[in-house]
């Protein structure tokens, strides 16, 4: 049995509570949270607190607070020589007080509190300076259903900054999209089946070899066509600058 | 019983010939391909020929070719006064040779020759200039089990720009990923839950509603180090183009 003591109310450490009180051969002992009103709720079936300097004992202590405060949290701990994870994909193992045990136990996902999500495709990257500690965090990360991948933390920021071009800026493609055919009174769920598809055919193909399209073909009438039909000179900018980082990829 | 001869013989034309022989209420009467050689082994099921003059009687007559063939094929075929569509996104309802009957059906996805795909998430966009046509196209597209959907010819266009962005575009982002992971040695696997689950999550939520991350916040301190973090001049301007926009969109 691992024992846990998570530290943070936030929407990461909301999904681990869950997920970790559902899960065989671990319990959360405690949970500590700056404001005892987030977690009130949670009351009846584990430990609240909102004083660190009654943390109890674990095997492992989860932080899982803001990225500007983890280092602060790390170093309040009561406690010397335990394993203490943070759950941040840019935050570096180093930033965590050296006084205990450090490692990083980061979910690659998007998280909401409201909705209960499952692990099951979560990947969690792991980073340890110790190997048992390594260990042991790959054993939660797959006892939670989880694939776990060993990163450094070089790898783990620049697996976050790619999160960004893949999740926020492909959002936003969409949000130019609805803007492009509520302009026009066309109903944006007719793109709703493509957007999937897109997003599903790179699942067993690499995004090089899924590309299609005017760019990758080099049509440059449909390309003008466009460039002439975009009223919206941001919407411009995205169109032209994709289409020539597709035409670079693909050596045109 | 409604009767179909397609014309053309690219991913679009096999993909519909494929889904039209397994509908009820629909038969495919002759298949038209310029070179006899790409439809050839369909030959068993349907009546092939390369020889535009010999087109057999039907009610409607699809034509699958390139944007820039379909205004010409439509002036060579031998009849009148007949049901002639087109299914390109890009083209209008007037560049079909006005002798005939003129309509469009146009399905909204990614086609590839080789799997076959189910036509129930490929909604089809419909258009005609006489309301029975209209209302015959919309039978056809539910045969398939599509959602159709009546759009007129700027409207159609204006959507196969927006599936530029959520598609050829978006791919682009994956690839950039793809390519920034790959630099430090970190398995783009982990990114495809996310991938996924970005594109899941506007199907019952907006754009605007999904969004999250540094430039949303307007998380100076993370979009500084993420752009000190680009070595290519390529992707800066990507994150930095994509922020500024996502800024825009939220008000920053």
């Amino acid at each position: 049995m691992v024992s846990i003591v998570l530290i943070g109310a936030g929407n990461v450490a909301t999904q681990l509570y869950k997920a970790f009180s559902k899960a065989n051969g671990i319990v959360v002992k405690q949970w500590y949270g700056r404001h005892l009103d987030s977690i009130a709720s949670y009351r009846n079936e584990v430990a609240v607190t909102d004083d660190i300097s009654q943390l109890v004992t674990a095997d492992v202590y989860i932080i899982s607070v803001s990225d500007d405060a983890i280092s602060t949290v790390s170093e309040q701990l009561p406690f010397n020589d335990r394993l203490v994870v943070h759950t941040s994909g840019s935050v570096g193992i180093h930033d965590l007080n050296m006084k205990n045990r450090r490692g990083v136990f980061y979910p690659l996902q998007t998280f909401n509190k409201a909705s209960e999500m499952s692990f099951v495709d979560v990947p969690i990257c792991i980073e340890a300076l110790q190997k048992e500690d390594e260990d042991l965090l790959k054993s939660l990360a797959n006892t939670l259903g989880s694939k776990s991948y060993k990163l450094n933390t070089t790898q783990r920021r620049v697996l976050h900054l790619a999160a960004v071009y893949v999740n926020n800026f492909t959002n936003q493609l969409y949000r130019v999209a609805h803007e492009i055919t509520e302009s026009e009174g066309v109903d944006f769920e007719i793109l709703k089946p493509l957007i999937l598809e897109t997003a599903s055919k790179i699942q067993h193909m690499s995004p090089y070899m899924a590309q299609t399209g005017p760019a990758k073909r080099n049509d440059k009438k449909t390309i003008k066509k466009h460039l002439k039909m975009l009223e919206n000179e941001h919407h411009k900018a995205i169109y032209e600058l994709m289409t020539s980082s597709i035409q670079k990829t693909h050596g045109r």
